[in-house]
């Protein structure tokens, strides 16, 4: 906050209450059976605590939980990768395995590509047996094992542990007020938090340096000619709590909707601050047709500019959502490399800041930029 | 050496003395200044033990050795992939930068792309400065602090350790005796030790299984067909200690050359057994042109049967090299993927069987097989 106010923006940060609290123990697993191996594991978001030891079963479809009988055994799960969202439900199996009896899950790591690195995230808030992401190397390996008919047993040792306490973060807010319509918001936002592991540049480091950058453009934009300066007022946000659930961002979305503000366009970027390279560099777009043709006027300038992308109708609004829902036009920035690639980093150790070039950063501040500065002074937006 | 007895291979086992002895300890490193970091590090073979704790200096090319003064200072390498050959001598450093005085180096991972994975492998035997690798993006991160004037602070302790003791080891052979020839061997090998960290599947065991194949299928053949059987003996030898410095490899070359044995042929497979996919698939190829064309007369049969492969010169014969600088026409297989994709996974944890496709080792074995036995049967070799 203090760069930004160095910066010149009006800063302040909004309370968001009641988030859950788990924190990472020294967690290991071993294989026992048939050969001593120790795994790479990262505990799952919000497992439970527990030693298990027992023998395996490996299920590749989540059908599989009730086709085998797993009651009483560790579940290694060894799907394919079939795209982040499809294969995205295994790391939130826990709960489900439970039900039929699993003492704890141990899921491949949802990535396209791995040297070996475990990634981690949510989906185990609440699962009574504890759960682990292991690297897609060892379930393999372990799925190998079983399919030539070998036991497989498994030492499981979790002492990470969510806590009964909630406890309060901040979304942090910045803005540059509108000339004319300063009561209409043009959002533009990333998110905040990351996970643990890793430095979180990908997810979402690069994400807010955009949406920064975008802002820090705009403002001197207006500095040179204050012709420039925007009608609207054009709102960063930094939510807190995306990783649990877009939780900062629902609150934010909940107590701001009603109010004598009206937002006018909403804006997501997590998907890997990439530069966009080809035309499978899409802003996914949730809203009315109008808006939408707006929008591809837009993109048009930038296409012509030498920047690749396109409008794709999506409702996958991640932290805008919750203004998506409402009627409001929203976008969430997906470039080329936003998809497998960005999977080889998300939630790894991986996720450092190397993963970027620089133009990287700079091209996906100008799209916000010139989408926001554009939308904030649309006479017929 | 059993499941190749169960196979009706004559296998046996030659012992190659006086091996060097190194062991990985429990290695540690720390970011001290600017803020507090635990570094992935892998020593590097041969390195003393040592607790060092200093200033970092930060070379990108080995003339900053030189340049920069490193007297008492831990070095931190942070070169550009350019290729193996010219970014491996990074990590073989140590002694030459404890001439400058430095008290230890930690090497950037030799790789074009890193998941956060380290690497390791030979290159400090003999230094009187610890020595280990660490990520590309650790080695990155620690070079931008170093351009913006920050001071790095690093503690080290490195408890891995060489002995004076001297071991014994053993290259494994078998073969398949000539019908008409005996005496003239074609040889064909790969390595049978790897690094402690991963399974070694690409480095070597690949190779082994690609060599280990061909055999058999060159076996069966004549089983099928007494006709088939090869007039020349065409020999296996799975070497110890390649990456020691190929040490198996020319011991058995030392005391095998001047015998009553006639090596016609060696093949060395160590790139990865992976299928060619395109024509930068190559054989590279020391020996006399006459020998040079009739290699190209059998890949002919290979490009003929959709194998995209070439014959190009290169004096880059690694565990063969001792026979090729015998005079002996020699190959070594590298694949398309064994540039830089190879070096994403070799010597690192990531070094698991999940990188190969089960096509990948019956295609090099094809090229082996079909080299070998045609080798072995032509009338004017």
């Amino acid at each position: 906050m203090d760069s930004l106010r160095k910066d010149n923006f009006r800063v302040h940060s909004e309370p968001v209450p009641g988030l859950p609290r788990w924190k990472r123990g020294d967690d290991s697993a071993f294989v026992v059976e048939p050969r001593k191996h120790k795994l790479n594991i990262l505990a799952i978001d919000g497992s439970p605590p527990g030693q298990v030891e027992g023998d395996v079963v490996v299920i590749r479809s989540t059908t599989e939980l009730q086709a085998k009988n797993v009651r009483g055994k560790i579940v290694v799960t060894a799907q394919k990768w079939t795209g982040y969202g499809p294969t995205v439900k295994f790391r939130r199996i826990a709960t489900e395995a439970a039900k039929y009896g699993a003492s704890a899950v141990l899921v491949k790591s949802v990535t396209p590509f791995s040297l070996y690195n475990v990634h981690t995230g949510a989906g185990a808030r609440g699962s009574p047996i504890p759960a682990a992401c292991i690297t897609t190397e060892e379930a393999d390996m372990i799925a190998r094992w079983s399919d030539r008919g070998k036991r497989v047993v498994i030492r499981l040792n979790i002492t990470s542990s969510p806590s009964d306490d909630l406890v309060l973060s901040r979304n942090v807010v910045f803005e540059i007020p509108g000339s004319t319509l300063p009561q209409e918001i043009v959002l533009i936002s990333a998110h905040i938090d990351s996970w643990d592991i890793g430095q979180g540049a990908l997810d979402d480091g690069g994400g807010l340096a955009a949406v920064r950058a975008a802002m820090l453009a705009i403002q001197r934009l207006a500095q040179v000619n204050p012709a420039f300066r925007p009608k609207r007022t054009i709102r960063a946000v930094f939510w807190t709590a995306e990783e649990q659930g877009t939780l900062g961002a629902r609150y934010y979305c909940a107590n701001h909707l009603n109010t004598d503000e009206r937002f006018v366009f909403a804006s997501e970027s997590d998907q890997g601050a990439f530069r966009p390279r080809n035309f499978n560099s899409i802003l996914r777009y949730q809203g009315d047709e109008k808006h939408k043709r707006k929008i591809e006027e837009i993109v048009d300038i930038l296409n012509g500019n030498g920047v690749p992308l396109r409008v794709v109708n999506s409702r996958d609004q991640v932290d805008v959502a919750c203004f998506a829902n409402a009627g409001i036009p929203s976008v969430n920035y997906e470039p080329d490399r936003g998809k497998d690639y960005y999977f080889n980093f998300h939630h790894s150790e991986a996720d450092y800041v190397s993963i970027f070039e620089e133009d990287d950063i700079s091209y996906t501040a100008g799209i916000f930029a010139v989408l926001a500065h554009n939308i904030a002074n649309m006479d017929d937006w």
